[in-house]
């Protein structure tokens, strides 16, 4: 029923404590959302009266969440200006932690999102095996823990993104085809490694959380507003994360965005699943090189990292080379055959375009436009616009250090009880 | 964020008043999730004190929508036995009202979910204008409003249900390819013929209405634990609702679910949107008999309706007739197919066939879940079993009704403001 899907798929009864513990995540949640603003501002805009805001403030404030501004200054404001509040980005870290086909990375975002330490290491996983790559990658978590730490601050939580099947609740993690992985529990290896950390460590699928991070860049762009979205990650493989009403679907088993494998192309190549005409046999990278260039080319060269791929193919399509430029077209308008499928079906408002499809863009966008509008049955295309995202490659490490924070931003009691803040 | 995704898309700050709205909500929708219990029981299992349960109670006993009913006999209960309360079906009823190719139909359910009222004309609502159809339509539904207040309750709310694009927030059916509607203001529409009624009318897409239908019939069986569904409804035409996380996708501007028109079969049919190869073009209805008989079989005489239709395949099924088997088979993996698709993007903890897939299960499971097996990426079909509705036709109208008293269970003070019950 709706009903229960607005209390997020339970009944929750609320008493006075967690009224308390709902109000302060209530206003932590608003002065992230509408940015710096004074305490009689966060009230007229909450519904809450002055002095329960200046008490949920002043907590907030004990527990290192928020911080006073600088002095009110904007027209219009009546009386004499007040101090306005903001999150304080000093005391608390979210962490996310990638594995990718060649590659790992790390960053951590204090409360508002801002960067305070982000690493990323090529590294050849598929021909590693798993207990190494999950080595380096612990020394690169320790490591911005440590950064964290120096600042004075605490992490979260770290988040763990993967290009594969992942069993959040178990933490384990099921299949990576690219990978060549299969069957880790991945966060108890982890946590290991970290020496049973005090923070709690999770896992989740690389295009999920890249999807989180695309909703929450482009939510400053909308003011504020939950935008239904789809995010596709372009690299060998096609991922599809998927925000709607305000919250990653995840699936029922968390096994959803498994948009790679729509059967679009009958005549298409052999996928890496074993399967015929796979959507990525025509828009993964793989397919693109193959339609680009030919087998001796150098940007095919294993030792070159993506990003080095990628701007050469950059380089020739802006000097008009037509292979490439056709190559291009071709994997944008099936980019746009598939997509319509997905508009069809969840009719985002956005389909972003992350990985290499947001690095090309400016190529790929217009067939794909194309072939959505021929394709999609609602009006107007569904009134889903293509975005390409501008966080590239890091969404997902992004988003692993954004959920990292969410359970402080739904419970902001979790940070600083040894604080003065007092209880109720 | 997925914290505001929690609260509904949007920072919800809770004061007194409002508590009190949210805690008489939580045990009214307590009581139909869980049934009959006692005061102490719903105490102890929505973590609410004693004392505040039997407030809330006695309010929502006084508005009608709960009564007293027979003494706890439970084994094990400790102390006297309490006195059961549960809903009261007499106060407010939700009304269902569906238009669709060649049937209107009507339904009113009590608060309990229990059949008021119910009516279904045949009608051929594709030869016919719609303000004569809105006409017909509305008699019904003044009819089931007037059988509600004749028990002494009152009406909730209407839902139109709408096989084609609606805008829900606008009140307008963009498009019914299938009726040969567009652009109609159709909730204003049939506010005037019913006379600018004291209960809101709302309009939103069948298919969507029938998911909500059977998400709420499923988790009777799964002890009310939410489950992602997608909802399949086979007639002409073929269309998809979702529901996941324990509420709706209807898509960012309300055009999610267009299933039927997922490019799967290159080689098929020309369909009614005016492209090859739909999924509906070997799905739906229409390629079930082109399949299954001759263009002279009385199985195909236009006087016939859809439920007489399918009586006859039905027969020949069980009979054996081999022409019938061979293309029930063969749709059946198509719905596989396509099927597949949905499963690899959505993850739903259960696909559930509506409307006739609902009707010829019994031979389109099979093939329909080998076909899924083969093309799911996810380990064992991602965990998604195929479900027949036991709804059958009846699945959006009952939804309509359903959305329609979705609103008292959010805010049970809507009703019965006249009674004696407190404010706070």
């Amino acid at each position: 029923m709706l009903t229960e899907g607005r209390a997020g798929g339970g009944v929750v009864a609320a008493d006075h404590v967690s009224l308390r513990r709902n109000n302060l995540s209530v206003v932590l949640r608003h002065v992230r959302a509408a940015g710096p603003r004074s305490r009689a501002r966060i009230a007229a805009e909450t519904g809450l009266n002055k002095a329960t805001v200046s008490s949920l403030v002043a907590e907030l404030v004990d527990r290192g969440l928020l911080r006073e501004g600088r002095a009110e200054s904007e027209r219009g404001a009546l009386g004499r200006p007040g101090q306005l509040v903001e999150l304080d980005g000093s005391a608390v870290c979210g962490v996310g932690a990638e594995i990718n086909v060649d590659y790992l990375a790390v960053t951590a975002l204090d409360l508002g999102g801002e960067i305070v330490t982000e690493r990323r290491v090529p590294l050849d996983v598929a021909h590693l095996d798993p207990g190494t790559t999950l080595d380096q990658l612990a020394e690169l978590i320790s490591g911005a823990v440590r950064v964290v730490e120096a600042r004075g601050g605490e992490a979260a939580g770290v988040t763990l993104a993967v290009p594969g099947l992942v069993q959040s609740t178990t933490g384990s993690l099921r299949l990576a085809p690219n990978l060549g992985w299969a069957e880790l529990p991945i966060v108890d290896l982890m946590q290991e490694r970290l020496d049973a950390p005090a923070y709690p460590v999770r896992v989740d699928n690389e295009a999920n959380l890249a999807a989180l991070a695309a909703y929450t860049e482009l939510r400053k762009d909308t003011d504020g507003k939950a935008e239904d979205i789809v995010l596709l990650t372009g690299a060998v493989g096609v991922g599809g994360g998927m925000v709607a009403g305000g919250h990653l679907l995840p699936g029922g088993h968390g096994f959803s965005g498994e948009v790679g494998h729509m059967p679009v192309a009958p005549a298409g190549g052999i996928c890496g699943c074993g399967r015929t005409g796979c959507w990525e046999t025509v828009v993964g990278l793989t397919a693109l090189l193959n339609k680009a260039t030919d087998p001796d080319d150098p940007v095919r060269d294993p030792s070159l990292d993506v990003e080095q791929r990628l701007a050469e193919i950059t380089r020739r399509a802006e000097a008009g080379e037509a292979r490439t430029l056709r190559a291009l077209a071709d994997v944008g308008t099936w980019l746009g055959i598939g997509g319509a499928i997905l508009v069809n079906i969840l009719n985002p408002n956005a389909l972003v375009l992350g990985g290499y499809f947001a690095v090309l863009g400016p190529w790929l966008k217009e067939p794909l436009e194309s072939a959505i509008r021929d394709r999609v049955i609602a009006p107007d295309g569904g009134g889903c616009r293509v975005v390409q995202s501008e966080l590239g490659f890091t969404a997902a490490v992004r988003g692993g250090a954004l959920i990292s924070l969410d359970q402080v931003f739904l419970d902001p009691t979790l940070i600083g009880r040894d604080a003065t803040g007092v209880a109720q």
